[in-house]
């Protein structure tokens, strides 16, 4: 592999970036790697742990002189923070975004970018529960996909740079239509994580089940919920308040189909229970079989340690 | 570890007999286990792989001079085979289960349980995502919970007896009161099943985004909603049948809670869904330290084969 981007401006330093940092230097893609985080102890961190060639202590700074600058801020940050760096911005620069949600990204975003810059917003399907700068590791984009959303007008040849830097740090690619983006990922990650969180608070709120008994009973099921359901909270509000149609969309086709499996269940209906439970393994096989899980039974979950 | 029980039947042939088995042998707990699946080609395979020292072509026949008889069948074949063998339970023998359900197995069993026998049921909270006969492992229950409900009149000592038996599987053991069982299970195990199982449906419902998208992008969150979603089918519509009002109170409960975080969504209330998500972190970091989960990120699932 060799230098995709003379020197990569990273705006925000979390789970994304950190991740990004490290597995630009295990490929070699760019020559210097900037990075700026607005919490003074994240910056703190980041040059303790060696994030980052050059921490900055404004974004502005990070992004000045950048052939690629990448926004890893929460989407209800993106528009502010562009702003910030846009008199920075040299032309003929790329600035992406690493945004959960597409169109309120490139509608906050896009008034602000320089008329020589190449805005192409992006979307890698990657994470884990943890955040922050230490929560990094190269190997987060191996094998995951990263959609780009290329935006009219941005030269062919500068959208393939963007997608063979990605390439490089482990990722598929696939192109999409913005709309479709924002629709797939209501369906794949932001209702299935809003019903995660909802779960874990059910359980947490009943007064007549205690949470210890919730805790120790949980390998019956619960825990795979509360993966996901301590994910960044200032990450999902913000990808909540802004995917609301697409999010209320898919939510509303969930709460339909959840009352007529409660109907089936009161009614005794086993073979609408029995069929839809059938149905639902195909999707699992599907899944290992495009290797974006493990086959390991319970995810190949090591024995824990005894209480 | 030593013998508990001269002779173990195990009636029903699946994922918790077959890593009972290897369990019982695993640590000695038995001189001798028989075993008896309904099919045929579970027989079979059971003889083959060596599951059970003697597999037998009738429940009657396995449960014939056993000292321990556990019925691991679904929840709603519990009553049937229960009349089947009580001709051939032994004076003093315990009978034991491992439904997921509690009220509704005592209610099928308990009035074919002969005088002489004690009726003591059981839930191990414990299971992967596959089932059948070759999907067991000795390790299944290890840190795993086991709770015993007693029925009144069984003697202290027998009770005592099939704890150790439990523990000497590899879990802990706790007592529960019939109905608290059934609501624990409907909160940590039956409501988070059935939501599983209607997220996987609606992905795979729905027009607009093809499957091959919700395959490919799950690792945004969906994947580990599919794990639990690929269970026994069988199994689960006999849980729901079995357990209508509790998992219908719970998910009365989880729907008014889904209400008012879609409300905050619709209403664009950042702080309420702040709150909320930064609550149901804490829930996880107890399943961790109570070591339920593992605490590597992802669950720390291996990397995973390129497509």
């Amino acid at each position: 592999m060799s230098v995709i981007y003379d020197r990569v401006a990273l705006i925000g330093l979390g789970l994304i970036a950190s991740s990004m940092f490290w597995a630009i230097k295990r490929a070699g893609l760019a020559r210097e790697v900037t990075g700026y985080a607005r919490s003074a102890e994240t910056r703190v961190i980041a040059r303790e742990i060696g994030l980052c060639d050059r921490v900055c202590d404004s974004a502005a700074e990070a992004a000045d002189g950048a052939d690629l600058v990448v926004l890893c801020v929460p989407v209800g940050a993106m528009g502010a923070v562009a702003a910030e760096i846009a008199p920075k911005l040299m032309p003929g620069a790329t600035l992406t975004d690493v945004g959960s949600v597409k169109r309120a990204v490139i509608d906050a975003v896009k008034p602000h970018v320089p008329p020589m810059v190449h805005f192409i917003p992006a979307h890698p399907l990657a994470g884990t529960e943890q955040s922050g700068p230490r929560s990094g590791f190269a190997e987060l984009f191996d094998n995951r996909f990263c959609i780009v959303v290329p935006q009219k007008g941005t030269p062919e040849d500068e959208v393939q740079r963007l997608e063979r830097f990605w390439q490089g740090l482990g990722s598929f690619t696939e192109r999409m239509e913005v709309d479709h983006h924002d629709l797939v990922l209501a369906v794949t990650s932001h209702t299935p994580h809003l019903i995660a969180y909802t779960m874990v608070g059910v359980a947490d709120d009943l007064r007549r089940v205690t949470d210890s008994e919730v805790v120790r009973y949980s390998a019956a099921g619960f825990r795979d919920f509360t993966r996901i359901a301590a994910s960044d909270p200032t990450m999902w509000r913000d990808v909540f308040l802004n995917n609301k149609a697409a999010t209320l969309e898919i939510l509303g086709r969930f709460t339909e189909e959840l009352f007529a499996l409660q109907r089936a269940i009161r009614r005794g209906d086993g073979e609408h229970l029995h069929a839809y439970f059938t149905r639902t393994r195909e999707i699992r096989r599907g899944i290992i079989e495009a290797g974006q899980d493990t086959d390991a039974p319970n995810f190949g979950r090591h024995p824990e340690k005894a209480r």
